[in-house]
């Protein structure tokens, strides 16, 4: 038996015994005065790893959890928003509290699951949700709570950064990759979720909303994926002294406003985001007083996922018999985020431009550029091919976003211009 | 007014009002329900760099605070062993939690006050004792508390950190860099505490004990400073893909005896512990189920620090109700660590020869060596001067400190040998 600190005789419900929900298990049976009551199953005649399960507790109604008085933590590690919202719900009103893995119904609907948790004075933690294995919320909760944070730069996605990180190395393909992480099981059939930016976007409206103290909408941010970085733009980067990843980003204006979103970045390389390769997430925060901090560690996985659960149950079982759910345990946000259209950011842009080889292309691109307000910070014109085309590569100045993309659509009239082949936008 | 979640107002009293107190005057002041009520000084004229500070709350008796029936939190901010030692003892016997930056009390008197706290039913924080800004002590009780953490690789002490990153960019001596610092006020005039390991040797001490759950005898930790770095070394570490670093190191064994230590290291470039530059500190926890964690931020300075302070004291705040102390704030170890002998661990060194341009003189060392059971990774010999010397530089592999102790002394009797300049532990 493992020692626990937990004084208190705990029974946790499990809804979902899939790779979370199987850590979870396969860990929490070592542990002193947390009894895993009961585990709800699609299926439960299947067979599982797992030395010594007890089969009696296992059931197929998830319901049978959340209405079952005796259970006093429900973890639901089952992920997406059906049944889990009705699950969670009904586990709240009976006045169980939640450790939850749930990133995209945390991001859905988390203002109004918080709200009925603190009305029935329950807690809701869910660092699983976000960054995996690394604890971010609870510092956030705790030790930095006395802080005003105002930036937030994570890699919260390892399916892509894993993807990115191949094709930086190995200089192929986003297609060939994406292949090649499917068979290994690290990106899924549809991949649509981690490569498109959702699963990003789930997270970093949690963990923004909780950092930035405001509540963020999961529908003003704005999205991005990594589709159509190519290995040319991974090499052009590379020589200008930058590494492409996708970044989760939320920003606090001087004048209170939000900017929160998740592209694809050039990161110099001497950021410490830059050497976060693979599966590996890692979440920068700024703020007043503690100024940068850093946290990184795996983003997924059966046996990281399952040490942030179980986390989260031992914090919970070690204050149960509170009278009232600890501040440190609350999420609640009056205030709702005023959050930045991406037109009115400013940022530093990437723009590879397919272009005859001609002379004074250049100066074209430059001309256009600075008609809309935009300096240039370094141009790189790379080899010239068989139909005398040529790849010009620009890094400009911060600039507002509605400019940048006003010059594009002028260079893309340009006849001297055949392609604008990507726009990523530059982290300073 | 800042929102701080504490529901009751809650009193603080400061001893110290030196760089990390007056900083957490500066922050607290706007904070809800926190009040300060009263400060520790040892001038009470002296002026302060502080707006509208109320005067009448100053004293210079330390034990006016806590012997003081209205307050709840002690935040102690001077450092050493005396008098905190025995204000912290009566504070604790009168009933208030305490605050604490001081590393060497808590390596020293740790325990004792640890144990004292549980008797008295009040709680203990220190995270800023420990790597100044990071969130680390927290994260270990709580997020991670499900895990058993068998290593911890870290860089604790920011002027060492400082020194060895300067002298690594600008190949400049131990000596001049360590003027520079002091200068800067980076390094203190007798810099013996930063430079010889003792603050980091504090930090870890503490630190091993809360993450491997043993209780770490400071007396028992090896312990060696940066002193005996030479530029050279840093040029020999480059050219092997490495780069010195004074790390504080923890482990658990397979048969459950701790191996605690604070010594440079040779540290692979591509290891993160690598990139962690100038005064920043930085914590590699390594655990099951988790796997490997990193945290890095700012390891001092008055925001920093003050950013943990505030953060152990809205932790205290917001659970001053609950009946009991929580567990996830109480500290206390039943076991002693079992501590392993520094001659006991096994390592890969390198080693810094100066030998006579004598053909076979690389035979020998690996002959003299291998007697020793000890193998060579690699060796890398270095431009002949004018005396007909050498430089030699040798990697070994994995092997007993008591081997290459006695290989060393076979070493320096061998007449081809001139010096042995240095023996620097590697890290795998």
């Amino acid at each position: 038996m493992l020692k626990s600190n937990v004084v208190k005789n705990t029974k946790i419900g499990i809804i979902g015994l899939g790779t979370v929900g199987t850590g979870v298990v396969k860990i929490l049976k070592d542990f002193q005065n947390i009894e895993i009551t009961q585990i709800a199953v699609r299926d439960i005649h299947k067979k599982r790893e797992i030395d010594n399960l007890d089969r009696s507790i296992l059931t197929d109604n998830p319901f049978d959890i959340v209405n079952n008085p005796e259970i006093d933590i429900v973890v639901e590690v089952i992920g997406g928003i059906n049944p889990a919202y009705d699950l969670l719900k009904t586990a709240i009103t009976n006045g169980k509290h939640i450790v939850t893995a749930n990133k995209e119904l945390l991001a859905k609907n988390g203002q109004e699951l918080f709200n009925l948790a603190n009305e029935n004075n329950v807690v809701i933690l869910y660092e699983a949700a976000i960054a995996g294995g690394i604890p971010i919320i609870m510092p956030i909760k705790t030790t930095l709570a006395g802080n005003k944070i105002h930036t937030i730069e994570a890699i919260l996605n390892g399916t892509t950064n894993y993807i990115l990180t191949k094709m930086e190395k190995g200089s192929v393909s986003y297609e060939e990759v994406l292949k090649e992480a499917q068979n290994l099981g690290y990106a899924e059939a549809d991949p649509t979720g981690d490569v498109e930016g959702f699963d990003s976007a789930y997270k970093i409206a949690t963990l923004a909303t909780i950092a930035l103290n405001q509540r963020v909408d999961i529908n003003k941010i704005y999205r991005e994926g990594i589709t159509k970085i190519s290995a040319k733009d991974m090499k052009f980067a590379k020589e200008l002294g930058y590494k492409i990843k996708l970044i989760a980003l939320a920003k606090l204006s001087n004048e209170n406003k939000t900017d929160v979103r998740v592209h694809p970045m050039l990161v110099p390389i001497k950021d410490c985001l830059a050497s976060i390769n693979g599966v590996t997430n890692s979440v920068v925060l700024e703020g007043f007083p503690v100024g940068r901090v850093m946290f990184a560690g795996p983003g997924a996985g059966m046996f990281p996922t399952a040490s942030s659960v179980i986390g989260d149950i031992l914090i919970i079982a070690g204050s149960i018999d509170t009278k009232e759910a600890l501040p440190m345990m609350k999420c609640h946000h009056d205030t709702d985020a005023e959050q930045i259209d991406i037109n009115d950011t400013i940022n530093k842009y990437y723009i590879a431009i397919t272009a005859a080889n001609t002379p004074g292309v250049i100066g074209s691109i430059g001309e256009i550029c600075g008609r809309h307000n935009i300096s240039l910070a370094s141009v790189l014109q790379k080899g010239i091919d068989e139909q005398n085309t040529a790849d010009i590569v620009v890094i400009t100045e911060a600039c507002i976003e509605r400019n940048i993309k006003s010059a594009i659509c002028e260079l893309e009239q340009n006849s001297n211009i055949l392609k604008i082949n990507n726009l990523i936008r530059v982290m300073e």
